[in-house]
């Protein structure tokens, strides 16, 4: 039977719902990418991931509101419904949700879903409600679109940690899964922030992979000082050399915490914020660690 | 096929899941009875509706620490499993889930769900974190079981408000279904705290249900002073005579915000809440409300 030909996208929630409840009574898996829209070759990456994992894909385009702690970043933050949906057609996505705004968050909405402790520490210290922001509206979507798998960007590495241990304490029967971050060539993180950025300020942007990469190298062979101090000093040497950009943080996290890891983790997370005048930028890479801290 | 015999109950999520995807996978719908054990009449009033309501009913037995902002009333709650379980067993119940508190919370638990406002005023305002608690629990418990149908009861008439508003907020995908008060034969509405009061209390307790019917009264048949102060003036009165109790609250509100209703609101709701020494006592009763406010 040949199948019906169905709108790529809604912002109906009880559509999506249908919609997926029958590709899984049919045995389907549906994986769900949630994003902001303004895509790039980093959310491609990830889609193309969850097209190899899962039978459907499932991406939703919304601004989210609520995770926006600066109204000037909300307002800048670029918008291309047009643009982003031809490019979802082209990654063969299955089903697009683009909920209203005004209509996904009633005018009496009053329900917040907050991970303590993660969104106490850097980026959350940094971004006061952010995660609180995303953890709500991510339950939402996940109430709507009810995948089998969730898949998130290790850019937003912080994020991840929030949301995998919001998944697992609020027992969302769905697995989360993490795509690797996409990287311009000169090893500039890809982000939709990035078209923010001036021409100065994108010259100096791989500082901070460079910062990363510097701190990496430090912890791999560690000298007779305490690794990760020296780790986290070359990281800040590496951003000082780009003087348009001020740093937010560089530091050695535990990924499952954000916190200082405690001497028997193994496997620590290189994380950097700095804001250039334009946009404020962050990335991450994963670091093993040895026994010599 | 001869239906296999299958275990009443599990403490292991995953099962629960398991059993209740089956049924709807067979076009059976769910209901779901969340308790906390100390099974009474009123109890088996709302699984009896829900039954009704549903092919398959789900009930679980957990003394949620989490929504205990005392620890003594934690400790001092009836637990008798083997009782509930007998009780469940009879009335056809087709799957009880009773998880193990250290289990289903893990030691680094951090996720809440918050319903700002409503856990701010009267229930709330009197049990700092309680509805926070319940609101946790309750979005938990919905990811295991996945039913169509949440039952709960009228008694609890603010944790209702805090439930749908969570559901309707977060796009919870169930319907949020309320049972009636069970009354004993004087008015007392039934409740596991009432095992805990003494003779004399007992003998005192009918006052909430007397207190709220005096005020339904004023507000059926308002002189010409505001009816809403009449009628909270008439509970404060029938509450007096009960020497023994302590009132926390006795007022008019609207159901859907537990706030003083608006002139243009037609259903409001009497509230009552009453401290014995051996026990704190909630009720309430709905009232349609005039123009004469």
């Amino acid at each position: 039977m040949a199948r019906r030909v169905r709108p790529l996208w809604t912002s109906v929630p009880r559509q999506v719902r249908a919609r997926v409840r029958r590709w899984r009574a049919r045995g389907k898996s549906v994986a769900f990418v949630p994003t902001m829209g303004a895509l790039h070759a980093g959310h491609l990456a990830l889609i193309a991931r969850a097209r190899r994992a899962a039978d459907r894909v499932v991406v939703s385009l919304f601004v989210n509101p609520l995770q926006f702690d600066n109204v000037n970043d909300l307002k800048a933050y670029p918008r291309d419904f047009t643009r982003d949906l031809g490019i979802l057609s082209g990654a063969k996505v299955d089903l697009v949700f683009a909920p209203r705004a005004d209509v996904f968050y009633a005018k009496d909405h009053a329900t917040r879903v907050v991970v303590e402790g993660l969104d106490r520490v850097l980026e959350g210290a940094h971004r006061k409600g952010h995660f609180t922001g995303v953890a709500t509206v991510v339950t939402k979507l996940l109430h709507v679109v009810e995948p089998d798998q969730l898949w998130l960007g290790q850019k937003d590495a912080q994020q991840v940690a929030v949301l995998k241990r919001m998944v697992r304490d609020l027992d969302l029967p769905v697995a989360v899964r993490v795509g690797a971050t996409v990287r311009e060539k000169d090893g500039l993180a890809m982000s939709s922030r990035n078209a923010r950025l001036s021409a100065d300020e994108r010259a100096q942007a791989p500082a901070l992979y460079a910062a990363l990469r510097a701190g990496a190298q430090r912890l791999l062979h560690p000298g007779r000082a305490p690794a990760v101090h020296v780790a986290e000093l070359a990281m800040h040497v590496v951003l000082a050399r780009a003087k348009l950009l001020r740093v937010d943080y560089a530091t050695l996290v535990d990924p499952r915490t954000f916190s200082a890891p405690g001497r028997d983790v193994r496997r620590g997370l290189l994380v950097v914020a700095a804001r250039f005048p334009s946009a404020r930028l962050i990335d991450n890479l994963p670091v093993r660690l040895g026994g010599a801290r």
